[in-house]
């Protein structure tokens, strides 16, 4: 239905798989868990932001929800974390990797989805966005830590770039899988560049007293 | 609309009650708040499952909330538990049995609503579990606990197969009303087995270092 | 559409940046983090509401979202508190003031909303209160605390007056914009005054070991 909609459905469901593997990696490390703790975790990472973002659109019942590809996938990526966690957990360069893949896709397919429905370029950026970092907030308040997303890193911002990227280049009339792919490799690359150098958004100006992290 | 609408109405009723009286003793225990955390709480345990599931199940407006009987009963429970926390506080056993029973009636419900507006088996069974766990999952978030149904106990397994002997049932062409009866006494006896042995899902395997439980 | 409908959307706006600069605010002094999360946490507060208004009332795309000016407005309440906040943080009162401002406004568009959509007045009174409080209660969770409007002071109560005041006023013909006004002033004052003398909803009825806090 809209153009390039073979690869906008596999790198979807490649980015369900990877942020899956990766948050019930992320779950696992943070709390204690059970099989169905893990697989739920995983499976909450890899279609939690598609849900908000179909909401956000009214492209109700969700695909994520109403396409059962989308949690085989989910389920599957949270078994193998399960099962093979142990061994995983020492492989934190793919796991990082891994989850800069579904960074990129998702922040590509969600934007691309809500330029598809007839939405703005600025609800299609933000909704990029959301799709993107959504599932892993979800995944992080439920295991009571503060989303890292708000906190430190370069992760919104590439998500934010790929997305404003997939808007332009769709708007200059580029060709759609194209695009898509483009403009994911930007967001994956920039988001690797941040992981290598450390890099992280601007923290507020001068707030001496609080060093201390949770002192609240 | 379904076959079986008003026993599923009855028992979906019966279940927000539960659920309700349950949730509110639960967040009671758990935290000071006053008596619109109480309410609220106890409302939202009783809710929340149902209104993720017409999300998902694009039946917007929620029953849930279109429906004021709903909130009525809901509201009545948190009040109860309001009033009478104190005195309700050391009845572990029976506040454990509401709870299986709203996790019970939820499950089927949940399932069967999804069946009745045409959605496949696999989402029906998805949806059953999520409208059991959904509303105590957000009440835990809420009073900053990890959802216990992430770590420990038989909670979601009982509800899975809740929803799946309602859908299977419901396929071979079983009488509505009394499939849901029977689906929702099976999940009901397999929870509180579950509590009675104190048995748990399979946690991952070989993970030594994490014994320690919020470790980080 | 709705009598009063550009009344109704300016006090929609000024409550959207008065909760955008208070609920960034109050997330910078709760926890450590970056212009994302800064900025996001106002946008959240100020959005978050109306959201879930819209959500339960079947009315997606969310206004909060199709509509432009709500997250430029919240965008730009954030941005002032990641600018000024160490400024701002002192002025603790006309931070809660504005806070007053966008409950007061919140419960009174929410609860219009709903008349506007033919829900009843039940449903009126439940979405002004979510609307006024649901987007400071995810902040809370999103910065790890347990949401205030739980626990303490007068919040969710006026929220319910002024929703109910609006509902009551509408039912007897009194004219949109006027009574939206006066409704919402009437919240802001109940509101300050349960701020000026720290006053409380009633806590559950003795419980006496529970005096810890977080004894659990």
């Amino acid at each position: 239905m809209i153009a390039g909609g073979t690869v906008l459905l596999f790198l979807d469901l490649l980015g369900t798989f990877a942020f899956a593997l990766n948050g019930a990696l992320t779950a696992l490390r943070a709390t204690r868990l059970d099989i169905v703790g893990v697989v739920t975790l995983g499976m909450i990472t890899a279609v939690g932001g598609g849900t908000i973002r179909d909401v956000l659109l009214d492209s109700l019942p969700p695909a994520t929800f109403a396409d059962w590809r989308y949690y085989a996938v989910a389920a599957a990526g949270g078994l193998i974390a399960f099962l093979l966690g142990r061994h995983l957990e020492r492989l934190n360069r793919p796991i990082n990797v891994l989850d800069a893949v579904g960074l990129a896709l998702f922040a590509v397919t969600g934007a691309t989805k809500a330029v598809g429905l007839g939405f703005g370029p600025e609800q299609a950026i933000v909704v990029g966005a959301i799709t993107a970092v959504g599932g892993g907030t979800i995944r992080d308040v439920l295991i009571g830590r503060i989303p890292s997303v708000l906190s430190s890193g370069l992760y919104a911002i590439p998500a934010l770039i790929g997305a404003t990227t997939t808007v332009i280049a769709g708007a200059l009339g580029a060709d759609g899988a194209f695009t898509e792919v483009g403009a994911a490799v930007l967001c994956f690359v920039i988001r690797m560049i941040g992981l290598r150098f450390d890099l992280n958004a601007p923290a507020p100006p001068a707030a001496p007293e609080r060093d201390g992290g949770d002192a609240d």
